[in-house]
């Protein structure tokens, strides 16, 4: 086990926190707030920022869009240089803060920017300081340093990621959940069980710390959200999932474990290509994945069937099963589909996906980098 | 739910890490190095962070003490000093970090350097960089901004902390715990394994990852120690107990969560008194904790028996004290006396740690701030 872990990045985390802008965010600074739709301005989470704030916020930039688009954070680029902005505020979800990282390195870059997504944030030398006001538990950007972004005219969606990219601060409000459609719920809690399913399900390790930790996130995915659909106001569940979906994505529970992503890399694409939600493209994956690399996950996915979902009984062979079937009846009931035909797709989607990853380099996915376009396709091909 | 978390110490986990001393420390500081007993000079660790600083190098000091003591830490502070020392660098474990934290902290403020103990390091506005290079996993000081300072001629010992004292990394090469005589080892996993318990084990509060992941190490240290003693050249056991101990007191399973501390309020007058092990005084005083206190604890102590030793038959009262009983046999089991008799003493113990807890202010500890001196008296009748 060899590693380094690294996360300076400080989460306020509670009701009411975003008053704790003013003694957070320096006096002086210039700050740009950054945001998504109207959400954020109708909830009253934008008001609340700007009392906070006062004269700090020099210009506002809305419009990042789900999958942020290269376009639209380089129109904020030029904005951040035309007021002198030293500051980023992001307020939102994964896409607002990915976003918000770009921005902040793209504004300090002397190269083209689409450099950044070329060498995947290697080329970063100096960044802006961010730091996010979270209101969608999902994707963990509020105490990482990477991000996703999509730029359509190339079919591209790449990520990026530096250490000097890594938020100053978070503040993690489970309040503001509260108004986000119950979709954006459930996405959230999908995308963060995937993040733990990446850094976990391959195979064994010896990293007991880490796989512990995954094992608990994942218990505690699968036990609150069936509950918080029943009961939307229930804000302890609010809290502990908005917790679990930070905490699978911050270097933690990765830092040592061996790591796949495949699942990701080929969602990337079914996104790019179709528009269908990044989390559910993870949901639609996964399952066959696991299906065409049950041989090579066979010992993690026995762990999995015996320390997540309590399979003790039956074969080996019949507990991966149930442990598999478990899953995707998890997504499902969260009204998540994991077939092509949820999202009016059909098997030629197999072949079209094969060659935007060949198109795009990613050739050798997975932990053994032997999910090649071919083993992708054939992923698909089981969900038809 | 309410909490900051913020932590930005940097660690450098695995074998020949060390070596990675000349990347990590500034190529212009003048670093002072910093040592317990012989051993590190010994066992060729000294020789290894010689090596890998070069002339950085300006000054050692060895000879800090298990219980690092008030008065030794002056001696450095003066040393510190005289050479302009920039960077510290602590090579060992608890105690050295714990008083490096101190000469930080000393060699910077402008009051009497006992202000910082009697003011917990609330006064601390300055501090030199600190990092360190662990050999014994107990007492997660690498990763924390703590420390506890004796100092004998008061029969104090009193702890401080700022966040100005995280270290600014730490390199943990487990390889560095082998040639660790077994009692020190031991000594690690009962320390880290009730800082755990101190941070769980009081009432729900339904902090969900908390509590999972304090349940995860709590497990993890229960399965692996034992092993270890059987198989005491087994890296991945030594490895994992050394990642948990970190993970123990870093802050995390502790955010948002409701606290004890009584146990080690207690244990640290048994060492001031009488130079017990910390980690000892530790095992002695938890049980007896738990069967004065069970009623306030019961529902956490029935999903400690749950989750972290698996029991799910007889009654709740049958599952409390078999959890009691086991984790009293954990620690014997590892050679750790949870008697009075077991060191030597008696029940006028009880009497003498009264009263140090009133001298020293302790009269309200615990959760509920209801552990006074007369309920500590009571603890410590229990181990007779």
């Amino acid at each position: 086990m060899n590693f380094e872990y690294y996360n300076p990045t400080r989460i306020v985390f509670g009701e009411g926190k975003i008053a704790e802008l003013n003694r957070l965010v320096p006096a002086d600074a210039k700050v740009m707030v950054l945001y998504g739709g109207g959400s954020a301005e109708r909830n009253g989470t934008l008001a609340e920022v700007r009392e906070a704030l006062g004269n700090r916020v020099v210009v506002e930039f809305g419009g990042i869009e789900p999958n942020p688009e290269y376009e639209t954070l380089l129109r904020a680029v030029a904005e951040v240089q035309a007021h002198k902005v030293d500051f980023l505020l992001a307020v939102g979800g994964g896409s607002v803060i990915d976003g918000t990282k770009f921005i902040a390195a793209a504004a300090e870059i002397e190269e083209d920017p689409w450099q950044i997504l070329l060498k995947r944030g290697a080329n970063i030398q100096r960044a802006l300081p961010l730091a996010t006001v979270l209101t969608i538990p999902a994707t963990g950007s509020e105490m990482n340093s990477g991000g996703v972004i999509t730029r359509w005219e190339k079919k591209a969606k790449l990520s990026f990621g530096n250490p000097l990219l890594y938020p100053k601060f978070s503040i993690l409000d489970p309040q503001k959940t509260l108004t986000l459609p119950e979709r954006q719920m459930v996405n959230g809690v999908v995308d963060a069980f995937v993040h733990v399913i990446e850094q976990y399900l391959t195979y064994p390790s010896g990293a007991q710390v880490q796989d512990a930790y995954a094992e608990a996130l994942l218990r505690i995915l699968i036990e609150d959200a069936p509950k918080l659909l029943a009961e939307p106001k229930n804000m302890m569940l609010r809290e502990n999932i908005m917790w679990a979906a930070t905490m699978a994505l911050n270097g933690l529970i990765g830092a040592g474990a061996v790591q796949d992503w495949s699942v990701h890399a080929i969602g990337h694409e079914l996104t790019a290509l179709y528009g269908i939600d990044h989390a559910r493209t993870l949901a639609l994956v996964l399952p066959g994945l696991w299906k065409v690399r049950r041989e090579a996950k066979a010992e993690k996915l026995l762990q999995y069937a015996t320390n997540v979902w309590q399979l003790r009984d039956g074969s080996e062979d019949e507990r991966i099963d149930q442990a598999i079937a478990n899953t995707e009846d998890f997504f499902n009931a969260l009204g998540v589909g994991t077939r092509l035909s949820d999202y009016q797709l059909d098997a030629q989607v197999a072949d079209t996906v094969a060659m935007q990853l060949t198109e795009h380099g990613l050739t050798k996915l997975g932990e053994h980098g032997d999910i090649t376009p071919d083993v992708a396709r054939e992923i698909l091909l089981t969900r038809v």
